[in-house]
């Protein structure tokens, strides 16, 4: 491995994730909140002076190209870095006075998962809240560009699919640089940024909580600054402006640069995209319904909180307005069921994905025909590009290690003495990066109960998750560190 | 489709059938249970009625070799029909006055779930009783027939393994003619209750308990005599004597075939099976020391629970010792866990099956491998055997059809007003084929609650999982009816 290019480069990350952190320092000084101002001003120094050491010591290394092997290497040390330094200010500011949970708080907000370990969000100082809700909006971005640009370089199965998928080889990847690449889907990211939040302080947000909660939505993240999450602000518009945000959030970025270059007919013809607002129109429309009939809500509080939770579980943000297990067996069902899919390739959310779940899908019936017919030739087609034998093997390789990765979640959570469905739903809402489950880690809960290990080990699920899988357990194969 | 082929098969099945009955309608004459006798006659008349008429308008009609597609058909066909005229004297009788229960009761048995409609099973005349166990017994063969001589040939996909992973094609189907390999299959079945009944009898069981209880052992079906099932007898000997047979028959039954013509080393070097031991004796050994520590049982009791339970869900029986949703944490998750492996390939298991989940980590592993070294040549072993990349591929088809079959199932049980842990371990069990899950279909629960569509429903499932999927579902792809 190349440990030093690995080196210089986590140290620039560093340098940046130092300068992010220069936000809320200053709005801890603007708070008047000394003691957390110090503690951002610690980390920021140390972290600053930790990364110029590198740099410096390094600098007569250039770094050239990555292999693979270097690729997944930086890329997990980066999460684990930036969760590790982005979680001390929480710990020496004592906000979340253990370091287990510190580190799974931030985890979770650079995965996007949006799980919190507070009980009392709002006791938490404003500076602090917003460290935690910007954690997400860095996570995020970080993760389509990662997803788009990076690890299709590395070879990551299912997501040469973002490649396979795409019509041709130049709007593939936008443009044929990457960080040409990088560039535009910044600029989409911030775009929506400043929308979302013009368009929450028109439904009368104060502009703290209209970017902290655009932060939560854009990743899909979920972080809110209130204990009720958005339910708490008891506005149709909110809920409106945050369930459509939420929708394009869990597209592939793609789809809004292609929205904006007017290639519309790409976009309507996208097998993912459709099954993606397939899955989420039919999901709103059945617990709509059964909201209605068995649940007693008036037709448009129906409407309202269908379409929010089901948007909010898909997309893997994991908001709340409604506390969802006190719902009718079916729509309790569905959200359960939403769990399992997750967002669109090359988007900020989580999960299976729809592209693996369509792909999957569409290869069963495959199956299927070759056995009527075992010397006829069926296609696997998605979006009109055939995908190639390699990828639906990769993916459906990519299935068997999802469901194993939850089950050994599921198992290290049990040893808390948790309740077998509570600790298979936390599995799923760490894992897929959504946030609330079932049971004692439902839509009110918090997973501050856990002891440290399981803090830790879901700290360990939520980036493996979120990155991919294989990134992570590559790792831990012996062949990796075979020289 | 050969038509008139299939029908003629059809009747010869069902004469089987009726033969198979006179053994309860016998019993009743015995018993004096003079309703019930009314009731096998009726049902035994018609059967042979029916199946005489087709074979005389028939009898010019000679049987050829059947098509894949005349194979699924018929295969599923004769477990629709089987199970019709299995619950007419149930039906008839009043023993289980709703269609929809006789019909669940009965599709139970043949399929070898052990999943029951009855809260009473102690009032049920023991011609019935008998009929019911029976209908394990002739399901269970049937299956293993099925698995081992006749699917392979029609080219179901995970299936295909068992002769990809014997050492070589005479080994295979053990000879190289169909007939003869069923008729070494049922030799070894019908041995082994011989062997069973026999031990049951010197624990002190009643000659009916035991080879009731043989029937569902053998099976692995689960039906018992007793409400509180194997529990009634409270003896460690009878709970040993079960645990020990009910993993002989989660094992692929040709490994019995190599014991008895010891070929020793075949069978220690067998994929399956290693995984297979290692699953129950790793389980075991958990749940023994949770129940031992965190149960405060003793540690005679623990071991005896805790296999004779962890033998029941994996080899998919569904007898029950104890009422494991009052274990400790960590044992309930790892009967959840079992539930998603099942028996070996070829076994009278059901599940997804130890090949397949064996197949896929090896799979899964390698993928890693090509992540780092893309140019690299790594080949998928399983006892020594190189699985080809399709059938790795219809493996990991048929995983996700299995897991969808879940979902859809829960979707329809939690229709009814059922909580989502409870419906999806009602799919679970189910489609797996076991017969106890968790919540409200519980080990002291039964699925009598259920409204006769979700009943109708739970037996197409368990029909579906007991003929890997494919069998069944392939018949409602429109391909399959195009001329």
């Amino acid at each position: 491995m190349k440990k030093k290019a690995i080196a210089k480069t986590l140290a620039a990350l560093l340098l940046i994730l130092a300068i992010n952190m220069l936000v809320p320092f200053c709005m801890a000084l603007w708070f008047h909140e000394i003691r957390e101002a110090l503690a951002f001003l610690a980390v920021i120094s140390s972290m600053v002076c930790l990364s110029c050491t590198t740099l410096f010591v390094l600098r007569k290394h250039t770094v050239r190209t990555f292999s693979p092997r270097d690729g997944f290497f930086f890329v997990t040390a980066s999460w684990v870095l930036a969760s590790l330094f982005g979680a001390l200010p929480f710990y020496i500011s004592g906000s979340i006075p253990e370091m287990s949970s510190a580190y799974f708080e931030t985890m979770s907000g650079f995965t996007t998962t949006g799980a919190s370990v507070l009980s009392n969000i709002e006791a938490l100082p404003k500076s602090m809240l917003f460290w935690r809700s910007q954690t997400h909006w860095l996570g995020g971005m970080g993760i389509v560009v990662l997803t788009v640009a990076i690890l299709p370089l590395l070879g990551i199965g299912g997501l040469q699919l973002i490649k396979a998928e795409a019509p041709g080889p130049t709007v593939d990847r936008l443009t044929p640089r990457i960080t040409g690449t990088a560039k535009i889907l910044w600029g989409i990211y911030i775009g929506m940024t400043i929308l979302q939040t013009i368009l929450l302080l028109a439904g009368g947000m104060s502009l703290f909580d209209a970017v902290t909660h655009t932060f939560g939505t854009l990743a899909t993240g979920g972080f809110s600054t209130k204990n009720s999450s958005v339910a708490y602000f008891h506005s149709a518009y909110i809920d409106y402006v945050i369930t459509i945000f939420m929708v394009l959030s869990g597209m592939n970025f793609t789809m809004h640069y292609r929205f904006l270059t007017g290639k519309m007919k790409s976009i309507l013809t996208d097998g993912e995209l459709i099954g993606y607002l397939v899955i989420f129109f039919g999901a709103t429309l059945i617990v709509t319904i059964d909201l209605f009939i068995k649940g007693g809500s008036s037709p448009s509080d129906s409407v309202r909180l269908a379409s929010f939770q089901c948007a909010s579980i898909l997309t893997t943000t994991g908001f709340i307005t409604a506390d969802y297990v006190k719902w009718p067996a079916v729509s309790q069902f569905i959200i359960f069921f939403l769990m399992f899919i997750g967002g669109c390739s090359g988007s900020t959310g989580g999960g299976i994905k729809v592209i693996r779940i369509v792909t999957m899908l569409k290869k069963a019936i495959n199956e299927m025909k070759y056995l009527i017919h075992p010397r006829g030739t069926f296609n696997l087609k998605v979006s009109g590009t055939t995908i190639k034998k390699d990828i639906a093997y990769a993916i459906s390789g990519f299935f068997f290690l999802y469901i194993a990765l939850l089950f050994v979640t599921t198992f290290v959570v049990s040893t808390a003495d948790v309740d077998v469905f509570s600790a298979f739903t936390t599995a799923l809402t760490t894992v897929g990066n959504i946030g609330p489950g079932f049971g004692r880690v439902g839509p009110v809960e918090n997973m501050g109960f856990f002891p440290p290990y399981v803090k830790w080990f879901l700290s360990f699920a939520m980036m493996t998750g979120r990155l991919e899988i294989y990134t992570v357990l590559v790792l831990a194969t012996p062949v990796f560190w075979k020289r």
